[in-house]
């Protein structure tokens, strides 16, 4: 396979950048092909704005961002720091989100690398989401850590099932875009667990990478249980981390 | 009132935009105070590093965020431009994000602004969330406009309900730090309605803001709901936009 990491941590040597390596170290022991997108390092720059657009824009005086994103996609004129990810994205088979929840969501820098990589015409078109999405046939996880425990994350947790928290980035982000999403990897509280407590993280985090070919993603309804109004039809019951019948 | 409204788009004509000057003008002919974050146009900086941090750091050679965002803010040692943000949320009694919808977030501008000016110490610290947060007594609002429909984002749809959605910034950074948090104002696809269904959208939005002092809140279990481990107490039935017994 090949691997695509992309990975956003101002601390080299935090245990997200631990993790990265680790997931690094055991892929390509396996034979996989890694590459880390470093987004601190690379010091992406996660705006959105009229600087994405090198070419005649379709409208230079109003700035709408799907339009002009799908312009500069199909006349190859995006800015080259989204090609070179939009590049390593088509070459993945697998995409890894490496990040620390920061006010239960993904940082700035990585929200921002969505924001401009994942563009109109590149990742999402007319017809082309979900089901149909763009990615389709390719994998992608979270790995991530928190500041709180996993009992706040459960169902029943003062911040909500972590998959609940993390719905936006798995059906918004990657589901949307054809994805198959499997389950997230997350160290809880990696600061309060001691040496040994992050070692163990990191060697479940190794067990999860080494059966990553074998896990079953996770459920979201297939296109055929929507009605045209893209509703579940009646009968099909809700399933997924945040869907209710009603 | 003091009202601060964030606003991230990068194109001052778009919808968004006149959302943002219709809250403002309503808001003044009540009598409030208006201030605006207009974060594009302030090229408002939204990634975390070593720069936010101008004093003695407790460890120039590992960067803590949480660590260093303390001392920093204990220290008055933050880089200018997150104070500034700071004392506009410390005189805000009403603080509106307004932003469009972007992967089922807040574009990366404004997740920026979170990251960066709901710095520890400042908006969280031990013991200090959700009822016991920092911002106790004031109000928050999302304003937000989306590129799919209303009934995409039903409880059924395909996008999953809009306050699930809306969780990670509604729970995560509002109700966290102690907001009472208003129902979101949600223009769905502005761009496909026309011209009186964009004035419509206005005038629905004056509507709710004339209101807004008598708006009652979303509903979130506060603290007595929830053990010692923070989750529910057994009897208490889950009712909030994400929360579920199990």
């Amino acid at each position: 396979m090949n691997v695509l990491i992309v990975y956003a941590h101002p601390e080299s040597r935090s245990f997200n950048g631990a993790m990265k390596d680790a997931a690094a170290v055991t892929l390509r022991s396996l034979g996989h092909e890694v590459t880390v997108s470093d987004l601190y390092a690379m010091a992406f720059d996660p705006v959105v704005g009229a600087g994405d657009f090198t070419g005649e824009r379709v409208d230079g005086d109003f700035l709408s961002v799907a339009r002009e994103q799908t312009r500069a996609y199909e006349s190859n004129t995006l800015a080259a720091d989204i090609v070179a990810e939009q590049h390593k994205l088509e070459r993945a088979d697998l995409v890894i989100l490496q990040f620390p929840m920061w006010w239960f969501g993904v940082p700035a820098i990585l929200k921002g690398w969505a924001d401009r990589v994942f563009a109109r015409g590149f990742a999402y078109a007319s017809g082309r989401k979900y089901d149909t999405g763009m990615f389709r046939g390719k994998t992608a996880m979270v790995a991530t850590t928190t500041g709180t425990s996993a009992d706040t994350y459960a169902p029943d947790g003062v911040d909500g099932d972590i998959l609940a928290v993390l719905w936006p980035v798995h059906n918004g982000l990657l589901r949307y875009t054809g994805f198959d999403v499997l389950p997230p990897f997350v160290a809880y509280m990696p600061g309060r667990v001691g040496q040994a407590g992050r070692e163990a993280y990191l060697d479940d985090y190794r067990l999860r990478l080494r059966n990553v070919t074998r896990t079953p993603p996770l459920f979201f309804h297939p296109a055929e249980d929507y009605g045209p109004n893209e509703r579940l039809k009646p009968g099909v019951k809700a399933r997924s981390a945040v869907q209710r019948n009603f």
